[in-house]
């Protein structure tokens, strides 16, 4: 079968690879319908070594069930199904507080660390599939595919950003970054009822889409240009919810710089640093919380899918590309450059 | 008048000032009746520059009501009344979200923060006195004074590290540091409900103490073995809570290898340090929440003084030492060479 693996940073290859098959009984092996590229699969494409690699890419998919192990209890053939992007038992005392990406199965994990597995494939291996894979009631060719493949990271990782924070109705928030966690960050906050959502971005197509999503204002400039801009909006305040949806440390810089006394400022852009400021001077003096972290989508989806089922929510809109294996390299390519904002893999 | 004043690292000194007066209507003079010196006082104690010094100290007061300004509504000449280690105005919109420690008054701030005034001293000018100060219904020589002195910070502080954690019936809690705070801590997240509660430390007779209010394991050791012997204690896991009431990083390590998948470090001593481990390694893998700040302790005395009053709580056991002014400055010996845990002044 035909898979994508990254060599190094800005080296991705789509090759032939072993067929993926059921090894343990709890597997099944799904035929991938939809999958996509990850903005947080541009991170190994700027910083990869050649002794990392080559590594198997995705961690998002949508397929058919073609085969279950002996135990798999949930699923059969031919079922529909989507993956968050953590393999979790959906049994443990974790998984029950719904913290699923910290699932004590020794099977459980992310996709992203597996060896021979990937969602960037025609088929895959999902371990632990009872508690992994959630039934779609859709057919494959749905036009809801987009929205639906959003459930196995950016939907969900951008919900838990709001939930992680705590965002209220009524309340002012802000969204650093207009990638497409940033943007399903502004259509979680308004879906949870947020007054002022300001979205920082700077690529026009996306803060767009950011405002029909409820980006109520847009603030273009970074660094302490920014800062200004959104405590100018605020009325000198900042906001009490901020939603780091990028990683880098100018965004946490950012982040501090814009929250309220009392605020929080949640996390959901997988660092790129380890050590960060977070003394009297940044976020102790007026009790500023920091929150979130891989975000435990497996424990969204049953909240949002109606939502996409009934059409009140389109996070699909963050699709703007879609290709066949063959298109992956360039996708990432386009991706990196900015000139797509999400890009769909139909396998 | 008498009053203590820090020259430098190691240099503590009482000596005479200006008296203090009534310098806005909203002030109040306060002849002080009970002080102490507070574990954060030797922070500077330990670092302060020439160049910083002479500073006043003294941030935990009661005193009688002396005179009162012309615009103070709630307080009368001879009133007992405790203030907070923060003055603030008690009605803005942070003061009314309880988080009188980022009151938006133009006099608010820290006790530590003011040029002429002090609770380690004979009397002090303190402002927006209807915000800052309460009343409280007994003698100033009750035998209650000891405990409802610690309502100025320690008692608060320990709470607020409980209360921000979001300690609940039933949870595990790590506290970190047997000084004051930490037991206040433990005896905070007792009252709030927690089943076990892990005190680190290594002075006996203040873990003992710690027992006393609350704690059910005392660990000795620190660092990698300290860590260790937590997650022994408790499965492998660490605790949800941990109340970090040091603010050295060791301290903060030390919470950051306790702490359960899920929880929060939740900070109350004072940073001595602005750069720390947040990153995928520490904090965000297992979405881990930081909480904490200078303790509104303002927001908890209407809450914690009943509990006082009908000896429900009997935290004024923290001190092992009374002095008179003069005693000052070989009380901060004492508690920098832990011979002392806490002490109490007489002025």
């Amino acid at each position: 079968m035909r898979a994508t693996l990254m060599y190094r940073a800005g080296d991705v290859r789509v090759e032939n690879v072993p067929d993926s098959r059921i090894e343990n009984p709890t597997d099944a092996l799904v035929r991938i319908t939809a999958s996509c590229i990850c903005g947080s699969d541009l991170h190994p494409y700027h910083s990869m070594t050649a002794d990392e690699g080559p590594a198997r890419m995705g961690h998002e998919l949508i397929g058919v069930v073609e085969e279950v192990g002996t135990e798999v209890a949930t699923l059969k053939r031919g079922d529909l199904v989507v993956s968050p992007f953590a393999i979790s038992d959906n049994a443990c005392e974790y998984c029950r507080e719904n913290l699923q990406t910290s699932c004590s199965h020794h099977e459980a994990g992310f996709w992203d660390g597996l060896q021979n597995e990937g969602g960037q494939a025609e088929a895959v291996r999902v371990p632990l599939a009872d508690g992994t894979l959630v039934k779609l009631p859709v057919a494959p060719d749905s036009a809801l595919i987009p929205s639906l493949l959003t459930l196995a990271d950016v939907l969900g990782t951008g919900y838990h950003a709001a939930k992680a924070a705590g965002v209220l109705p009524g309340q002012d928030v802000t969204v650093i970054g207009d990638g497409a966690v940033g943007l399903m960050a502004v259509l979680s906050a308004k879906r949870l009822g947020a007054e002022r959502i300001v979205l920082m971005g700077r690529h026009t197509d996306r803060t767009d889409l950011g405002r029909e999503f409820g980006a109520t204002d847009v603030v273009a400039e970074r660094g302490e240009e920014g800062i200004a801009r959104v405590r100018e909006l605020t009325g000198g305040q900042g906001t009490y919810a901020v939603l780091e949806a990028v990683g880098h440390m100018p965004a946490y810089e950012q982040a501090v710089g814009v929250v309220r006394p009392g605020g929080v400022i949640s996390r959901v852009g997988v660092p790129q640093y380890e050590e960060a400021p977070i003394g009297f001077a940044s976020l102790f003096r007026h009790n500023i919380r920091l929150a979130g972290g891989p975000a435990p989508v497996r424990a969204y989806i049953e909240e949002l899918l109606p939502d996409i089922l009934d059409g009140t929510i389109e996070p699909g809109k963050v699709f703007d590309t879609t290709t066949d294996l063959d298109g992956v390299p360039a996708g990432y390519r386009d991706m990196d450059e900015r000139k797509s904002l999400k890009v769909l893999i139909k396998p």
